[in-house]
């Protein structure tokens, strides 16, 4: 397929089902946080009780979807269990959503995933309200104003809540969501007790918690949580996920996240 | 000294400071959360900024205390460092009370270490209000129902919120702290969500939090958290705690924490 590329645009290979995106080297380029992430909920997806030989289409929403990285990733897992998604995949920034949009084209995946472009804020209505099986967001970590100099910067966009808070994240998610509906998100430890508290009052439960460190005997820097809407969840906060066995070298468990 | 010991009490050796506790062999014995949230809360006494070479005589209380463990390990482990601080032990189980006092006396503590007879749900009316610099508690674990048969039952009280509950906790250690006063715990991460939303609403902020797992590949069995009563606190989420490296093996963390 000819898919146009811009300047300073390149194409990287996801090592996964063959798939490729593109990327502009001067805007926000996907990190490893969006891949954590799109492991976490394919598991979550993946074992869930009485759907183990169940072919679902979940309908799939993603919040701030960046490059489009997340429904890639996630479709990519999802398919290979026979869980094919629609996913619906939302993002502000218009030259994100081109870019996006062309990745998906490139991968042929029009018919599964769909790039909208608009207010996350305004998801739901955009969306549909209680529509959703799931709700998947790597949301700007940082508060706005923490250090932060161009809020026109597609970058400060992706990293800090200068267009929309948590808050709005967490409502919208549970608009967009049917009852027992999933949510997964990836965001900073740092604000965990302001996620739990967020999220319970719009109606989450937490069920399952994961903590990423960079080594065996480092700080937490992200955290994986799979929260439910409605319905009464049990929480697991899982083994710890661990990046560097040493510097420079990654855990057998992150080399088969990427490579699987 | 001659400290008598009734029928089916047992002296066991801390193999800290030479100090010795006295347990009962049909009641509730002390566990390794005791021991590890000991070592948690010197920890955070030891690491407060500005503290580093100060003799600070903390003033300490300890909600339902049992055999007295906490008290006698958390003052062995600051008067190492000439933190000798003043505890108040609460505990609302007679028989309990008795062996706890008794076990203070064996180790020549009567000057430091107090064990009151009382309800935790009166602590702060018992001991007084806003006059702590730091409360401990190991409370217990499970909801009141799960599974209990017993309620009169010394091990159900110590294990089920028979007597209390963790909002009861919660609001006297808020109660008893000074501005700026530290509330060591630890928990069952299943109650995570719960335990951090009581803490806020009653005026706690998290400050740090520790998950301390069986072994490195398995979920959380216990979390450590520190809490400050007022000021902003940033929360900080440690490195695991893996108690076994293989089955029947501590790790050297382990090891270092009981032999130290």
């Amino acid at each position: 397929m000819d898919i146009p590329i811009k300047e300073d645009e390149r194409i990287d290979d996801l090592e996964r089902n063959g798939y490729r995106i593109i990327q502009n080297k001067n805007r926000f380029c996907f990190g490893m946080d969006a891949v954590l992430l799109s492991c976490f909920a394919a598991e979550g997806e993946k074992k869930r009780p009485g759907k183990k030989n169940v072919k679902t289409a979940a309908k799939i929403a993603d919040l701030g979807t960046g490059t489009g990285i997340i429904p890639l990733l996630l479709f990519g897992r999802l398919c290979e269990r026979d869980l094919c998604p629609q996913i619906d995949a939302l993002e502000i920034q218009e030259e994100m959503c081109d870019m996006a949009s062309r990745s998906v084209r490139l991968n042929e995946l029009e018919n599964w995933i769909r790039i909208w472009h608009g207010d996350l804020c305004e998801a739901s209505q955009l969306l549909g309200k209680g529509q959703y099986d799931v709700v998947i967001s790597n949301p700007p970590y940082k508060k706005r104003g923490g250090g932060l100099t161009n809020p026109d910067d597609s970058k400060a966009i992706a990293r800090h809540e200068v267009l929309c808070t948590f808050q709005n994240v967490a409502e919208q998610a549970a608009s967009l969501l049917k009852n027992g509906g999933r949510f997964y998100l990836v965001h900073r430890p740092e604000r965990l007790t302001e996620l739990i508290t967020t999220m319970e009052q719009v109606g989450f439960q937490i069920k399952r918690m994961r903590m990423v460190h960079s080594y065996q005997d480092s700080k937490a820097v992200m955290v994986l949580i799979e929260a439910t809407r409605g319905g009464g969840a049990f929480l697991t906060v899982e083994k710890p996920l661990i990046i560097y066995q040493r510097q420079g070298v990654y855990t057998d468990e992150i080399r088969e996240i990427y490579y699987y």
